[in-house]
């Protein structure tokens, strides 16, 4: 099996629906394969993960859609498998458009506006904004979608596990039972989320990260095998990383046996001159034995040392951990904010899977199509008026109230600037006659969100690095209210249409339902 | 950004967990570096979905891990990358260490045995068994489980959901929602598990299937948006497709609009001389709007097109839709087998990310150490003791009853061989005094499950194709009680020990526990 040659093509510009491809010959067809569209990219709600909600997300994965934007293209051999493609009755793909799929079939037709990555979004407002000839902008539905949910819904649980640690390391540990090769973007994605560093080496290099990690129960077991016991497996580790010593402690047993070999093992480098970094704990009540390991640590004079927490944490574990931890410090007469201000978290398969919730529900859809030079707003109407996206050509705005926090999320028509607007009027998208007014003293800031990132087959602008898209998603989140923040039961946080935009959409709508009805 | 080399990178041999490396160093350092050693590689517990579990999985993923390892290797980048690696005072990695990786540390070393993809397979069962140099075997463990897991996940809700839609066709649709690059691999154990085709175009070419698709609501939008109305598009569709015409009907009312305009155009088609294939349900009721949608069609004499069924199906909702079906039909005076029969399942988002359970606990431990050139059973003592691995070096079992099914997966030691055992004693793993005895006449067959896979840096022997893999699974999943392959609540397939294998097990934990004592 020559595994090049096949991810060349399962990776490709061929890394799309099929459906793609026969609609865009359909387009070719009827001479509307050029025809100037608008797709907008926007998920629907926010992850729910059962038995807590995320109340915002933080985009991310727009890089990695750029990067495969720029290296792919028609191969001759991807041309060469429409060819042979059947249906029921001889080829599926007719020369002709084949033909022009090779001279033509390239996204630098297509120009992109999007929101940044390491923003705050929320749903129903556009991410990401696609326009350009029908054809190619139909084709990259399915890959634009595939390089921007998965990262979104990573970086938004890196986000909540972030502040459900109030602060602390979080470490990524999830690439063993993460999905397959996502697992990268699952990292990359939660670094940008909330995550500090990733145990993943190749991506940590990738990055410019130090990938970050401690040692195995095996290792510990491996030297047990060879007649050396935990002790000696510790004394190992210390000799070849002095500087870097985190031990493992529940292989035998955290208390009895663990504890008192780290101790040891961490006197034994201090009489050396080096400086334990500390243990991490795997197994068990992990708030307990958080605390009594970090008695046991200050009682013999390491009260520096850090403690990992890992096994199956999320957002909510670690609310609890950090609960439970308050309650066993009275009883143990210790600190609570000591031992918490000493955690690490190591977080795997709850932060690279998104428990709880596997999928962002984003959508792309068509909003506007040009006809004779202007911009025609095209619409979906349906059963569920929540499903019906708001239509045309726009532009998205965050409205900052006095206190410099953000209050909503406005989308404009293109032609509207809601910063010479006072009284701003702020429509519900759904619900007649429910709006806020905001007067111009109530207001900030009024900051536009889309900004070109794709023109002409190349970036429209340089790729802000990983620590830029940080402190961007920093910033953000600095300025969202505390009850948006919440990991339960969130606030709801306001996205509104200007009122023009609100007219121009019940205007299509009931010009859509009277053509039906004639 | 140079995304060629980034991947290469992030993809390469550096695509684990660092502290596998840093173990590895450790190894290398003792000397121990090239013990021969063994670790197993099992899951511990099959996915729980919540309200409904699975009482068997679906081996998947071996042929991407083989093609991984055979192209990876220590370029000169990657022994930059880590020699560029700081601790907190200075290098992390040593020339001696990095000089034999570049010059030793290859897979070549190791060598595989496994349970062929596509078998069903139980927990505790190991599935890969690795066996080699300690370091490199060590580094090999973050790459296995992530090619293994996600795979096996993904197959077996494949079969779940094939099995909920009682053989009619299943189709991949996920590839918009699920988790990035890995999609590829989720299509390739979604076509192992249970999913006749996928609409994945690039990776079908790969696979040698006809993608599958239809079209989508953005196509009717976009006619009407034109001012030609869905009856336009759809007879634009089947002009170009005439014999491959399936028409997605609920882009404004299924009943009212989308099933009068397909049957419009099917008739169009008939008098031309083509079959119309059917139509696609999207949204709304699907099991009332399927009844309907039939009766319909069969009114106008269309009795043989097929309905495909999406948005938002798994294994339970398939389950619901088609016990409604059954109700519904009583009243719409419809034979529910004839509306069944004529279904096609299009299964997105819930197969893709295993919806309810995103990750199986796939795990790899270490269970022999070689000693003087003999195996010596290795054991990690675990407070609960379900997680206490099956120690040393075994071979596993498949036995039959006299009906011909699967009735247990056994457990021995490698020099044991149950076929000549007579009555056979299945020792239940956990309990002691638990066991089932089984003569000769109430066995049909006791088949090996592992099989060589990887010897020398090459495959043991060829890859099966996709064909030769689902037969295998179509052969387990017949051989396998009804009540183990239920849905909801199955019965527990047994997993179970030799008596020698058990008494060894006993044995260690036995002297573990005095060790630790004395």
């Amino acid at each position: 099996m020559n595994t090049t040659i096949d991810r060349q093509t399962a990776e490709g510009i061929l890394f799309t629906d099929q459906y793609q491809l026969t609609m865009a010959q359909l387009y070719f067809h009827m001479g509307l394969h050029e025809r100037t569209v608008q797709f907008d990219h926007f998920f629907r709600s926010y992850p729910d993960y059962g038995s807590h909600q995320a109340g915002f997300c933080i985009n991310a994965g727009l890089a990695s859609l750029l990067g495969w934007m720029q290296t792919v293209r028609f191969r001759e051999e991807d041309i060469a498998h429409l060819r042979g493609q059947k249906g029921r009755n001889g080829r599926l793909f007719h020369d002709d458009f084949l033909n022009w799929l090779q001279k033509h079939g390239s996204f630098a037709s297509l120009t992109l506006n999007a929101m940044p990555e390491g923003r705050v979004v929320h749903p129903n407002v556009p991410l990401t904004v696609v326009q350009g000839p029908l054809a190619m902008a139909q084709i990259l539905e399915t890959p634009l979608l595939n390089h921007l949910n998965y990262p979104t819904l990573i970086a938004t649980k890196a986000a909540r596990i972030d502040q459900a640690g109030q602060g602390q390391t979080v470490l990524e540990f999830g690439m063993r039972r993460g999905p397959e090769r996502a697992v990268n973007a699952g990292a990359r994605a939660a670094l940008i989320g909330g995550a500090d560093f990733t145990s993943n080496t190749g991506l940590s290099h990738v990055l410019g990260l130090p990938p970050q990690g401690t040692h195995a129960h095996s290792m510990v077991q491996l030297f047990m095998a060879l007649g050396d016991g935990e002790l000696g497996a510790f004394r190992a580790y210390a000799d070849l990383y002095p500087d870097d010593c985190l031990l493992l402690v529940d292989t035998i047993n955290t208390l009895e046996s663990g504890i008192p070999n780290a101790i040891k093992v961490f006197e034994e480098l201090r009489r050396k001159g080096h400086n334990p970094v500390g243990i991490r704990l795997d197994s068990g009540d992990l708030a307990h034995l958080a605390v009594r390991s970090a008695k046991m640590l200050n009682k013999a004079g390491f009260p520096d040392t850090r403690i990992v927490l890992s096994n199956q944490l999320d957002e909510i574990t670690i609310l609890q951990i950090l609960s439970q931890i308050r309650e066993e410090c009275v009883y143990q007469s210790m600190e609570a904010d000591e031992v918490i201000g000493r955690l690490i978290y190591g977080v795997g398969t709850s932060l690279i899977t998104s428990a709880g919730d596997a999928a962002l529900d984003g959508v792309y859809k068509l909003v506007a199509v040009q006809k004779d030079g202007r911009w025609q707003p095209a619409i979906k109407i349906s059963e569920n008026p929540a499903k019906t996206p708001n239509p045309g050509h726009k532009q998205v705005w965050r409205v900052y109230d006095s206190r410099g926090n953000a209050t909503a999320d406005l989308l404009s028509r293109s032609d509207e600037d809601p910063r010479q607007m006072d009284p701003l009027q702020l429509q519900h998208p759904l619900e007649v006659g429910t709006n806020r007014l905001l007067t111009a003293d109530q207001i900030s800031e009024i900051e536009p969100l889309l900004h070109p990132v794709w023109q002409e087959g190349e970036l429209a602008s340089e790729s802000p690095d990983l620590e830029e898209i940080r402190a961007q998603r920093k910033k953000d989140l600095a300025r969202l209210d505390v009850g948006v923040r919440r990991l339960l039961n969130p606030h709801i946080y306001h996205v509104s249409l200007t009122s023009a935009l609100w007219q121009l959409k019940q205007d299509l709508i009931a010009s859509f339902k009277e053509e039906k009805t004639t």
